[in-house]
């Protein structure tokens, strides 16, 4: 993995050690030597981090990452705060001008490159997201105000850490679940029950490296946020912690403000990526639905369509096509006005999905036009539910709103079937085929169905 | 990064070797012994990736890898075929049964590792697109026949090698441009020109590596296949290579056909990637449009626009918005018919989109009413945007289709306009100003803009 670096630090030699040691692991680096040249950088190059150091003459670490954070363009931009102040104090104000994480010089190189890496994983993840979701639904899935709201969180704490002081603050911020059993814990997040999981790193009992790798090979647990609890740190054992897992940690003794601190980043983290999630699943049903019925509009029935034909022809299996149009449609528009027309398309579109099965489709092509994609029916099947549709239609009054209130419309539909025939039968050729029945329905006297007739071509039967 | 295995072997020895191996690096294995159930475990376990063995009584690993690939709902899973048979035909059989990998036996375990690896983070992002995507759409994302065609391929090889029989057999199969510069290479990457990459390693005067995580440090290079053409492999450096960059290898001497497969497996992957992302950005966009005008539809107003009014409350910058009702409508619709009705729809869009700026938004709200959200504009300019809409509306008139020809049709707007006043305002107090404002316009005998005036509570101005 290579990732876009921008190394912010007003100490020329701070900057060639840092690039040198991150050039050596092929990252991309970019470099400023103040505030206002890294702030520049960020927009130009768009890098995938920021290593910034706090103390700069001018502009400080702390004021160039608060103004990272307030762009809503650069907000999502991963900052980590390099500095040689270590106390609490200056943790705190890091974390409030927005970082995301906070070392402390001199930095441990393999804790830096792990952070690194898992930051950039995210930060990829992120752009997929928000590059499918695009500039403009974008701005809107940034801004939320309930990204801090309190999570429930699944913990599994050594027996002497589960009622102590930790415990407290994890119950005055969040909703937090103790779990002795990991087992328990596991079930619990792959029903999808938690937005983050704390674990103690040693457990007297059981592996927490390995408990952290079962969450992540959950579909589900992918991204969700795993925060280790560390005592006693041995270097290489949370470097691989890291790599495999873990999203975060925090050496014990722990101060209450930098586990709020970081909970809270983690939290936003994944909220943002439920979120780009929810919007783009959101998208993709809206992108398929037509809006005055609910029923699947023309995009699903030429995309979806199509990859049932081509399945019916790979598998051999039964396909029948259903064109359907309201007789005299334009009439109930013309006499009763456009509500009256909805009312009538509304029902219509209820009717006849009640008469078919969940796999099959029913979409509105257009103004009064609808089609049924009957899977695994043949032609006998399909001409009994085109017959038990037309019936829906035609046997009970659709009631229409008017001036003088609700009125009785009797409306009945006309429907061409066809069914797949061979293997080198198209969606199109099928609908085709059908439409040319529906038409001779039409001609016929409306409400009926005509079952395309293979033997006849087009023309014949326009004849 | 963690990721569900299953390991496929008649020889429990062999299984345990494997599984021990994968265990320490903390992927959660699962094991089968024979094809049919590997099969089984494949459909309940979902695994990310499959390790399978060639040789196994009854089903051997060949026909396995050809039942996985041939079902679509688990066609895209990666499986990597292990096995003593070392000779170019048994790798041309494992190829041409789907296989992503194979690997000869010994096995190493660095390659092995960074192989799995490789394809766990690229499965990962598969799962992603594919789950925003949704069943609805997938199966006919994943229907393709254009990807075997031959791809625009970037080449870089030592100066021997740029002429001879590889360079050959890359112009029979593929697009290949050959460069001798990175630095064109990668601009041609940056530029989207190519779907793959291929290097040679070493090369005499660059540093392939470099070079391979210079195109995974752009943004658009993340995914796309580059592969290493390898002479005296060096493990640890080549596992470094795919661990930072590449996405396959083939060892010099090189088999046409080797190439060939390998080559096809790389594109089939990356196309697939770059349909389903196609799909969302689809998706993306037909979610927010109004298929009949064009413009950006109710949902669109109400996502994007919830985000302008929150930008301006931050960023204190004037917003304001029109809600326009065509005045008269429905007498278009009853006199001249519906298509009358939706060519005046199209034609009002479009003189409304004419009249304003890129960064202001023109919705269809419904039937004949539409919004426009301006930016950046206070009170004053608004109204003189919206004079000019209604002109735009009023001066000149209509053509409608009728069952006589066209027909001149003289429409007029009514107009509302309300502004943002303080931060407090919401979208949604916004449009209701300014519907009020719209319903005053009505009232005063439409083809006018009427600007709400705060100073009136909407009660006192409709007595």
């Amino acid at each position: 993995m290579s990732a876009r670096v921008l190394i912010v630090d007003d100490v020329p030699a701070n900057v060639r050690l840092l690039q040198a040691l991150l050039e050596a692991e092929y990252f991309e680096v970019h470099t400023a030597m103040n505030g206002p040249e890294a702030l520049d950088v960020v927009q130009r190059v768009r890098p995938d981090i920021v290593l910034l150091d706090v103390m700069m003459p001018g502009m400080d670490g702390f004021e160039v990452c608060r103004r990272i954070k307030a762009n809503p363009l650069t907000r999502q931009l991963p900052v980590i705060l390099i500095t040689a102040l270590d106390q609490p104090e200056d943790r705190n104000k890091g974390f409030q001008a927005g970082a995301d994480d906070y070392l402390v010089k001199p930095i441990d190189e393999m804790t830096l490159l792990t952070r690194l890496r898992a930051l950039a994983r995210f930060k990829f993840l992120q752009d997929e997201l928000e590059s499918s979701i695009g500039d403009e639904l974008l701005l809107e899935t940034r801004v939320d105000n309930e990204d801090d709201k309190p999570a429930r969180l699944a913990v599994l704490l050594n027996e002497e850490n589960a009622n102590g002081q930790l415990a407290q603050w994890l119950r005055e911020m969040h909703e937090p679940v103790m779990f002795s059993d990991p087992v328990q814990l596991l079930e619990g997040v792959r029903a999808g029950e938690f937005e983050g999981v704390l674990l103690e790193m040693p457990l007297n009992r059981h592996d927490t490296v390995r408990i952290c790798s079962q969450i992540r090979a959950m579909t589900h647990g992918r991204q969700i946020p795993v925060m280790l609890l560390v005592h006693k740190a041995d270097h290489k054992e949370l470097a691989q912690a890291l790599e495999v897992c873990a999203s975060d940690y925090l050496n014990c003794p722990i101060s209450r403000d930098e586990l709020a601190a970081r909970l809270r980043i983690q939290l936003r983290r994944w909220r943002y990526i439920q979120r780009l999630r929810e919007s783009l699943r959101q998208s993709v049903t809206f992108s398929m639905i037509d809006p005055l019925t609910g029923l699947y509009n023309r995009r699903y029935l030429f995309t979806h369509g199509r990859a049932m034909v081509e399945e019916a022809a790979q598998r051999g299996r039964a396909l029948s096509v259903l064109v359907m149009d309201l007789d005299y449609f334009k009439k109930v528009n013309d006499t009763w006005g456009h509500d009256a027309g909805d009312a009538v398309l509304q029902e219509t579109a209820k009717r006849l999905s009640k008469q078919v099965r969940k796999l099959d489709v029913v979409c509105r092509i257009g103004g009064e036009e609808f089609a049924v994609l009957l899977s695994g029916s043949d032609g006998r099947m399909a001409r009994m539910v085109a017959e038990r549709l037309r019936c829906a239609i035609a046997s009970k009054p659709f009631k229409i709103p008017t001036e003088e209130g609700e009125k009785d419309l009797h409306i009945t539909i006309s429907i061409g079937l066809a069914s797949f025939e061979n293997r080198n039968d198209t969606l199109e050729v099928l609908l085709k085929r059908a439409d040319d029945a529906l038409y001779q329905a039409k001609q016929q006297g409306r409400n009926r169905v005509i079952h395309h007739d293979p033997s006849l071509s087009s023309e014949e039967k326009a004849s």
